[in-house]
């Protein structure tokens, strides 16, 4: 309601609503929704942004289409591994992905994470909205610490999407 | 709590809470899990009970197992079809089945579908529960007539199991 709110549109929005097991994340990028979307898809770029910074990524596939499937292995320090999978149930460039997500360790909380790409203009909003099967499981995500990570991948993602602005300018 | 409470262990129930956007189905079946989870997992069995009985099935691809996916299109009398589809999250024999699942007239309409296998001494409960984004999500797939269509695929499939006891007993 002020000009001041504008200064922070690169905010991270989460969202538990505590009568729904869904946990609803929004956050604007500077850069156009192709741009975006392709850091989401390309495996390459993936690696480059997901997760927090203490720990390495390794993608082991990353089969960004509609019925493809996906597994990383986030390596911490100390060499202990977590591992992640999932199902894309759709990719809709540059529009929407639907995709199951799991964590190996506990393999029984499954979610369904749905990323809508909004286009604000040669920005991009992202929301995605994750749903479980009930509350408590929501809960669990939430105190996994996943919003430290969260908060860092996207600032991961920022700083990509502004080295790959001057990579594509140049080639395309 | 009565005697009587015992013929009735073959009902379908099912379950949408008010405040979730779930519905939990529990159903039981005269046959052990195995049997019961090759029928969910064999298409050649699956395109037997799938469905109400009006409607010809035409299973384009089941590939159930673990990142697999699946469509199938049900035909109705005058022709028109109804294509289904989603990817399969995890198929754990013969304990657990998670997919996704979605109607192609409204493919933003997405699913997550838990089937659990319980061996109750030669029967098996099976309780199916489905996770959507929202609460009107899970009120349009019980407003489309979901239920009619379970209960008599599920008579169909009783059906099914009672055919297979006889033709497995001859060959294993």
């Amino acid at each position: 309601m002020t000009a001041t709110s504008t200064q922070h549109h690169n905010e991270t929005r989460i969202v538990a609503d505590p009568g729904l097991p869904t946990i609803v994340i929004t956050r604007e990028f500077e850069a156009p929704p192709a741009r975006v979307f392709r850091a989401y898809t390309d495996p390459d770029l993936v690696r480059r942004w997901l997760g927090p910074r203490r720990l390495e990524i390794r993608i082991e596939r990353y089969d960004a289409r509609t019925d493809g499937s996906y597994r990383f292995v986030h390596v911490d320090r100390d060499g202990t591994e977590y591992g992640f999978r999932g199902v894309f149930h759709e990719v809709r460039p540059v529009d929407r992905i639907v995709q199951t997500f799991s964590y190996e360790g506990f393999p029984d909380g499954v979610s369904l994470e749905t990323a809508a790409f909004e286009d604000l203009g040669g920005r991009t909003r992202v929301t995605t909205t994750s749903v479980m099967a009930s509350i408590e499981a929501r809960d669990a995500m939430i105190a996994s610490g996943m919003e430290t990570g969260l908060r860092e991948s996207y600032e991961r993602l920022d700083e990509l999407l502004t080295e790959t602005t001057s990579d594509e300018s140049s080639t395309g």
